[in-house]
């Protein structure tokens, strides 16, 4: 049900500080992540090849992972280079090791063929390098499907009423603007949508200076969604009427916004997040409330989202129906739909020609 | 495994004051009961056709309820009528409606086909109307398929092993009582039992005056079952050998006992029950004893069968084996299953004309 | 999965004291074990066959069980003796019952055919019975299939690793020790290692007398593990370079360990122990001492098998890849592996004959 030649997020580059070895389920396979002596990210099968304890429990030495349990020691390639007791080590013996790409502190990592994996597919986002835009990254974990969050992103009209109080500012919202544009990728979609003349919404609101709280603003949303769960979020507020529909930016204020869905297992999902601003200088008050204020909503999301799965686990043969505003992710499922099936026959095709191994006596029984 | 052209019990009536939205399941549907304006009830699918999101999370409006994902509102009858931000709404938008039907306190859903529901076939209970008969109504959650619960209520012989202390008395109550008859009917069953001249058991001791407290009773329960969990107990207290047997009701006091078993899913029970009596004038201590004896002995119960439901969810090739005193519940069973055998059949007939959905771009995935 | 007809440890003598009913699942059936009131031990299937009910929620009555739930009593042999309310007890009415002996404070039981059942072939371990061994007996629990324990007791590598600071003293010993024999039993395996010259390791040196804290030891371990999961370990500690190689036993010092996995069910195990010495004299904080050290050795023995445990269950498709030190653990799953499925085949040809039971009305639809 996963797409698996694509590059997926991973971690954060924070998150491996300190020489920490960080256990993550990433399409249901169990992974280990650090970063090595010169700083490259290696990315481990979390599983010792021998008798299946989890690498994270073990020991780092140097770049290397020791297992715990009889001490099988494998390099930042996966290979075995020890066994205690035993001279020969089987070339077969070894764990998976995934390609992984650190880029502008995220990390990147390629869960399908390691061949087909080609760092230049990464899709870049400058903003993340660029020291005018400031933010905080941060992690939520979901226990619903990815696609029910890509879902969620694909249509702004749910500000309106899941987050009138929050990132909505009215239901109004939903009623008066439309996407001005949905734009079909060959990988994902665009939509844009204004909101002219209207009160700034509370997120906003509250990070701007008094004098400007009361004044109505222009709002332009521009989201885009790539394959397999890759978004960002251009945000424009402008004085209302000001003209920025027709590229004035005087007075404007700007947020980008990433949100990385990473599926798990088919029902929970890592989501990695961070909202830059453009104008906070040296206050880091602004993007200490944007945190606060993002988490908030995004509070609001996961309590519809994790609802539906909920609700979709019940009754597995529930049929949705779609509305008019559902156009892009429906033709989000239906080209991440064609690209599975299309990596499936592949794969399929393969494996015609593998051997079906047979289970050795040191494990008969043990799954059974 | 549930017969559906039926009525269940889906609430009392007072769980539904002040506007409540009551998210309920029944027979593994989400069910949302609420008050409309005009105090009719409306029971809808809780769940909204565009993305599933219960709408129990909504918000109501008047009569209709809003999904506050994004903002479709649908009427009483379950019809779409509004989706913020699109003209045209496609007709077969909406969810389901379910006939309910509100009698005496007791709120009636009919699960199955709507053109087959008739208010005719709800069992009258007139001492549920009646003030002389005054008690407590409440609700009990059951870990357990509802028919271990039809089952207990079978058998009186339980009284005198489970309830020893409570509701029973003693075990001698096994022993030397018989149900004097046993009648199958096309939709149940019907017991009747005596007990004579023995001690007042305890539930009943305990609200009894000083001067009664150790003088002997007669006691005939007579339990009457309906399909598909309709119970209720007609309790008579008459002083030994006082000759109730034969009509004389001087000195008597009598309880009645209603129990609805309304099937959560195959494995939990929504239990629905009121234990009144008709001797208690105005003093309603009467019934807060008799309500905590009551929630006592159900406890002694719920102690058993959710101990065999989980037996039978370790073993499901486990074979029980029939005793004597399981004629009626036999006969219940065996009753329930020819029901529901005819509802199955009847509706592959209805459905091998129908047309096989295919899953729409705008949900694949979501469910695999 | 299992083999059946073969003794499985179900308790220790101690925990049937004083009328204890004991309630265990054992090879995924549940089981109530007491002591009669001969001093004979009781195994009995725990579970009512009339209505499912635990017999361990019943009441002893001398040495039969009766069911509280409608009160049928059943002897010590499982034959139903008492129906209240009904004079003919139709003769299939009744539970299973194990074969058990009590040998050495331990309960063992057979679950498979009592026709096979024969007390001679259950193995002696007269250190059980010797006054000169004492120890604590007792029992833990794991959230894993009881071949992964067996794994770990066949390869003492892993005392290296996982027990360096408790049991095994250090990491060296995995690679200056190897086994020195390896027996291929019909039955299962023995294997044979010996350290020589290092520190004592600290669960020994804590109960050392002061002046041989220091002083190093030559170490042998001899281990032994039976079909279907009966492990017992001697091992002699002796002055380094003392000769014990070669038989001399003066200075040395001895353990006897005994380690009973019976499946409670596919991934959960029952685990008794008792770690004997033969040293402590009138002392009994060596017991103590020793008991707590072991029971520190096993927590982290269970750390690594639960999480290998969970590691299958993810992922049944894992394939382990064996070293040279897997050789006793892979001919004990090709040893049990055989006997399984010639017990399985047995069982199948015994059923060919046998008449498929209908359900019965009295339960039809609680199952489903």
């Amino acid at each position: 049900m996963f797409l698996k030649n694509c590059w997926y997020v991973a971690a954060w580059d924070h998150e491996l500080i300190d020489g920490k070895m960080l256990p993550r389920t990433i399409l249901e396979e169990p992974v280990l992540l650090y970063k090595s002596e010169t700083g490259k990210i290696v990315a481990l099968e979390d599983r010792c090849c021998h008798r299946g304890v989890p690498l994270h429990l073990g020991r780092r030495e140097g770049d290397c992972v020791r297992c715990m349990y009889h001490g099988l020691k494998f390099d930042a390639t996966g290979k075995c280079i020890q066994i205690p007791g035993q001279e020969m080590i089987p070339p077969k013996l070894g764990v998976k090791s995934y390609p992984v790409v650190e880029k502008d502190h995220v990390v990147w990592i390629w869960m399908g063929d390691p061949a087909k994996a080609d760092p230049a597919d990464i899709i870049d986002f400058p903003f993340l390098r660029d020291p005018q835009w400031t933010g905080i990254p941060d992690y939520l974990h979901y226990d619903a499907n990815w696609l029910l969050i890509v879902d969620n992103l694909a249509d702004f009209a749910h500000l309106a009423f899941v987050h009138t109080n929050t990132l909505g500012g009215s239901e109004e919202y939903a009623y008066v603007t439309k996407p001005v544009a949905i734009e079909r990728m060959s990988n994902g979609f665009r939509v844009e949508r204004w909101h002219m003349d209207a009160a700034p919404p509370p997120f906003h609101r509250k990070v701007l200076p008094a004098e400007e709280k009361d004044r109505n603003v222009d709002r332009r949303n521009i989201g885009t969604m790539f394959i397999p769960g890759i978004f960002y979020l251009q945000t424009l507020f402008s004085p209302a009427g000001s003209g920025s529909e027709k590229g004035n930016r005087e007075g404007s204020r700007e947020y980008c916004n990433v949100q990385f869905m990473t599926p798990e297992t088919r029902r929970t999902t890592h989501f990695f997040w961070t909202y830059l601003n453009n104008f906070e200088g040296e206050d880091h008050n602004v993007s200490r409330s944007l945190h606060q204020s993002i988490i908030d909503g995004f509070m609001e999301d996961m309590h519809f989202i994790e609802a539906q799965q909920k609700v979709l686990d019940t009754d597995p043969d529930f049929k949705m129906l779609a509305v008019a505003a559902d156009a892009p992710l429906s033709h989000f499922r239906w080209t991440l739909g064609k690209l599975v099936a299309a990596e499936r026959a592949a794969e399929t095709t393969e494996k015609a020609s593998a051997v079906i191994p047979v289970k050795a006596p040191h494990q008969a029984g043990v799954n059974t």
